[in-house]
């Protein structure tokens, strides 16, 4: 019997019970699984999703936080968290900590030399994503929030596949270029029959801290078109806020640093959205 | 004998001679291969992809622009091309012309419904790309500059492996997080054995049109640092002008729309120092 791919490395033997079979075990303890996407990079997925995370975590909820960008692994960083995963007395990975609701997993923590590529094709990538799941010790948790790398490849395929009842939020920014790639994460959620929960418009206009205008920098309100065009909702628009780029370059929560930033009202509105349509 | 992948499907056959050859074929006939690579997305690596390819033709070379991101392929649309690759008479694809000087092949141009996901695995990604270099009807080129999508993984390996003599050139933003990234793309390129022509910082400061000043939105000297620690040239730092996003959005050539625009001069100014590294 040819032995699975074992890319994380922690163990010497394929496991028992079988990867497929460990990765079922560690989803049935968790309610919500939102796997957050985007059609095109650099639309501001990964901090959506960390400020979703913290979100749901200040609201009390137990929350996972899922990186599986492997070759772009920015979650650790926009959190401050450094360091290694370890694995525990059972053989399980734990997950590094942000609070006591927040447990974060990255390839960026397996990883000494963070500067380091990840050069992977897709099935072995497939292999870590599964090993993720089912070899951390996540526990029981109410959400867990999974970031994806942009576009509709091996990564949410592996989600798509192993996690039958997660669902979709979709990230984008207003401009014509990167709705069009949206429209191909939607119609990605279509073919494998993924629930789209709704679409966050990101950097969605920008105040000119000289002047304190407004200046729509990527254009505005094509989230607002496509999801109305898709039958989707609009979960909301977040504006562009500089601080948000310098809270996740230095690893610090926005939300707490500028609880009256209109960013940080929108995100506690998503996230009261996202909890309607929650399991308890 | 197990046949290829044939994801572009233009034959029923695998081809002969063998699809490899057929690429090593190709690729004799093209004097010099550069990969735009990214560490994140988002970063505008298609829109400097674009405008290199663009100014390179504009000085009078022959220069082929292939789309490698299979799963977001943003190229035709930046350049306004519509409509399919056909078949020419030696069941060779024929690309889309910009100009005459300017050869595009792009995954979009073989979409029927272009906002259809690509959900591919990456050995299938491999193949397709394959059929780029071997099955498409490039002829003699100076250049041909290849738009990867971002990261390290499968469609900037499969380049890497088939074109050996391709070099990089990398963009990035300035903030932190985007450069984590970028120097994950420097070790990919030692990795895997490719010379990196330099780095290019896109986004390097705004200028707010109400009141004329400059606003830093991205952090700004990162692209500057990163290049001088790895010991790698700054080919330039393109300004955000927000008429580069709307004419990637209409299909429009910004350089000749605003010829007096800085980014205009910049990529006249990268663009020519690769040619000083290029062969004749």
């Amino acid at each position: 019997m040819k032995s699975e791919p074992n890319p994380i490395g922690i163990m010497d033997k394929p496991p028992e019970p079988s990867p497929d079979e460990q990765a079922r075990r560690s989803l049935t303890r968790i309610k919500n699984k939102i796997m957050v996407m985007s059609g095109k990079g650099g639309v501001g997925k990964s901090s959506v999703s960390v400020n979703l995370a913290i979100n749901l975590a200040g609201k009390g909820f137990k929350v996972g936080l899922m990186d599986v960008d492997i070759h772009g692994p920015d979650i650790p960083r926009m959190l401050g968290l450094k360091g290694m995963l370890a694995a525990n007395a059972n053989k399980k990975l734990e997950p590094m900590w942000f609070s006591d609701n927040l447990s974060v997993v990255s390839i960026e923590a397996l990883m000494p030399n963070k500067d380091d590529a990840i050069i992977w094709r897709g099935p072995v990538k497939h292999g870590a994503i599964r090993q993720f799941i089912g070899e951390v010790a996540w526990g029981d948790l109410d959400f867990l929030i999974i970031d994806s790398p942009p576009g509709t490849g091996d990564e949410p395929l592996t989600v798509a596949q192993l996690i039958k009842d997660a669902r979709a939020v979709i990230v984008t920014t207003p401009q014509e270029i990167a709705l069009a790639d949206v429209r191909k994460s939607i119609n990605f959620c279509k073919t494998v029959k993924m629930e789209i929960i709704g679409i966050v418009e990101n950097m969605s206009g920008y105040i000119c801290p000289h002047c304190g205008k407004s200046v729509d920098i990527f254009g505005s309100g094509g989230g607002e078109r496509t999801a109305a065009r898709a039958g989707l909702k609009l979960l909301g628009r977040i504006p562009f806020d500089p601080n948000l780029v310098k809270c996740g370059d230095n690893g610090l929560s926005f939300q707490q640093l500028y609880a009256e930033a209109p960013a940080t009202r929108i995100y506690g509105e998503i996230a009261a959205t996202i909890c309607t349509t929650a399991k308890r």
